[in-house]
């Protein structure tokens, strides 16, 4: 069912800190999502399909694809970051390739360019069917890291 | 707490298509959203602030507030299309200018160009706090028309 | 020809630092693109129709189209920015709505929101023939604010 | 100075086909671009640096830079397409990694999804300096099939 092309996992302490910000995500529990795989610079999100994520036809909504393909990217790019920091999605681009089906999707987000401000991500989401794995979105998106201040990121784009 | 600027509504039998649309997007129901206003290339939808629709922050995940932008502007486009014909999303690009707070949230879908294949959609997010409505996302987004072919729309993009 | 919502023109200072930036854009200039009107958050750039700027059927290509939007963008954002700021773009998406003809095309970047360190612009680029103006392509842009130093930006993003 | 990664050559057929598209497309010449390679599926483009293509720092400007990456990926898109078709662009997006600096700056359009009406295409753009590249710019890109009409393609979205 998985694809063997998965980099090594990050270091304890990163895994950690990506799982506990992945935790106090609200709506990603209420989806049903979970964290499946943290690299430096790559995260794998898993969302079983229930009708609970699904559009009118009964495919998973583009409204869920893509919740999922923001958190693997915004995670992806937190494993490249300072302590202390967090990171703020500051825009995407998505395009739905093909309906969403399968048992679940898998959504891996992967840095394609981490700078000093700004992070720039490649989204992709698969449909997974019995092992089967087929492209169903495909994103660009754009973050930024902000110094964290307590709990609180500090807001000012 | 709701602007002044709203277009007259749509026919009763536009409205009770979409209606009937969006009652079959269990992810809208899931996330508590609710559809408010359809006129003719311009639906709003609102999604109330509660935890299960949260990043780690607290404030609302870009996901939802995404999901509901695509939703909007694809009721949009559907309320210009001909009868038996399906919406899809294509693509859309979304930027979160503010963190999403607010009492509600609310997702304005706009048709920019409809075409015999394709229509164009502006998507604005506002977050509405005790009456004062601020800008939290913009996007675009790019549908497609197809023919419905039973209950199920006929998918070759 | 010309529609009557322009702004008032922005500050002498302004104006003459945005027409030296200008003036050193070797395609603006090669493609036979002008600047020709100046307010603070808004920008306007002309390009007059003519074989150099086709695509294959010989409507304005959309690189040429999307090179003075990207252009109307930055120069809005720089309207706004501190003195020894520069605007880079960090991204832009663009829709082509329809066959860009006519004597002329002209881009008109706008604000939407200015912030320390990012700006987005929404991008509008419309046809002109015979004084008859047509929507032919509409964007939205990230930029961002980086210091000068000497006359080169300080590039890490 | 080349990638050792390129695709076989398309038929002559297509070759010709793309070919003589090229050559009709005034902007392209003008630029002083040129089509280096032609694969099914993927198109590469080449643009010398040159004071007529830059932005006010003397990098080449992010409207070249997207105007070679938005014909690759349309011809790329062409290279699967019927005969008697021609592809528009539909919308595209693009992130500006670095300064394109560099001898020449290179566009490869690649085929991402290739379908009935749509196409989707991943558009990357490389500085080269002295045989070393460098991804510049990264976007995804929409196209659309048309058919033709005698020599013009038949345009309602």
């Amino acid at each position: 069912m998985e694809d063997q092309t998965r980099q090594r996992q990050a270091s304890p302490e990163v895994q950690a800190r990506i799982r506990a910000s992945f935790e106090r995500q609200g709506l990603m529990r209420h989806l049903g999502a979970r964290i499946v795989h943290i690299a430096s610079g790559c995260v794998r999100i898993v969302l079983p399909s229930r009708p609970e994520v699904t559009q009118q036809h009964g495919y998973i909504h583009a409204g869920a694809t893509s919740a999922i393909a923001d958190s693997a990217g915004g995670y992806a790019a937190l494993t490249l970051s300072p302590e202390n920091t967090s990171v703020l999605t500051v825009e995407y681009k998505i395009n739905l390739l093909e309906p969403a089906v399968g048992d679940h999707i898998e959504a891996v987000g992967t840095v394609l360019k981490s700078g000093r401000t700004l992070s720039v991500c490649q989204l992709q989401v698969f449909g997974v069917q019995d092992g089967h794995r087929s492209l169903v979105a495909t994103g660009q998106q754009t973050l930024m890291f902000v110094k964290e201040r307590g709990e609180q990121p500090e807001i000012q784009r």
